[in-house]
């Protein structure tokens, strides 16, 4: 049979893609970037941010602050602020977390915020509106130009990567993002991670069909 | 190049079996199946449970009545009920609520409890203490003999589901269940909708490779 012969014949590109293609997966819990202004109303005018940690891509680091988000059905506590400061807030939330909020943001790329949705953010001290602001981040692959020319993929590119736990998912439309100073990382937000079993130590794979 | 050849058969091959191979997603919500002794103990012994709806597997349907789910971390309030009444209690939720109520339960299919998590349910009357009852349930498709033989599939079997949303996954390792009491359906729960961008209207399409 035809069929039989073309899966064969997939399988076996598909063992030998699997060998090379191994990329880490990292689960990003809810967080929000602010604004310099943002941080200024939220927290003061003289008021000096500690860094807690350092993130996996080089530059990126957690504040010991945190915040609430208040939407218009309820409210997280304790969301993590990223860092450094960016030039428009930006919360990046699961598909979870905004039925609990009640409200809808789009499945979006980090940094393109126009219509997305729009929260309260909240310290002890202040409440902000941030318009458009809320996104349920696309997930994505940083790599370095060596890690994409190694894959055969480029910037931008939409690529499937099959995830290898005990619950195997096949997640489609995932970002390549190539970047020198990126560290090769999948970004899955924690939807993704449940729904997929995945579990510290279980890796993606890309896979071309 | 051979690698494009085999990319554009399996295209072929996959744009032809979706058009027949279209099945309806429904989203499983946190749910029990009681046992008769935990429905008198929860309810009193001469309670009588009422019904509320029917569900689309026929004979399946949800009680008035609801109940709370106690783990070590967490509660759950107003969890569904589902009848006919089971010999054992069956306690399904999705990973999200595991990490809620702070509990640990494996990835079953329906009915295979050996090993599963404990969990406290309760009503304003009483609680039991549900030993070996709580899985998140393995996603399924249920379907009628004539459905598997036009798929080409057996009870059983285990087969890849693409979902066709705007954040498409597969969902590889699909238990097909097979009874000529079934409606043709795939279950999934609100971590694998949330993931893969499920709407109403959304289909799966079993691939097969």
């Amino acid at each position: 049979m035809q069929e039989e012969l073309i899966k064969e014949i997939v399988k076996k590109v598909m063992d030998t893609i699997g060998k090379s293609n191994t990329i880490p997966i990292e689960v990003s819990a809810r967080h929000v970037h602010l604004s310099k202004e943002h941080i200024e109303k939220l927290f003061g005018r003289d008021y000096n941010m500690s860094k807690k940690k350092d993130l996996s891509q080089p530059g990126q680091f957690q504040y010991e602050e945190r915040v609430m988000l208040i939407g218009p059905k309820g409210i997280l506590r304790g969301v993590a602020i990223l860092g450094p400061a960016r030039e428009k807030t930006q919360v990046e939330i699961s598909k979870t977390d905004a039925v609990v909020l009640g409200i809808n943001p789009p499945v979006r790329e980090s940094g393109n915020l126009e219509g997305s949705e729009k929260i309260y953010i909240a310290t002890e001290k202040a409440v902000v509106e941030a318009m458009e602001s809320v996104i349920i981040a696309k997930r994505h692959i940083h790599m370095t130009p060596e890690d994409a020319k190694k894959f055969g993929v480029e910037d931008k590119q939409l690529v499937s990567v099959k995830v290898k736990s005990d619950r195997p998912v096949v997640f489609e439309d995932v970002l390549v993002r190539v970047n020198k100073e990126y560290k090769l990382s999948m970004h899955i937000d924690f939807d993704e991670a449940n729904a997929s079993g995945y579990k510290e130590g279980v890796v993606g794979e890309i896979i071309f069909f």
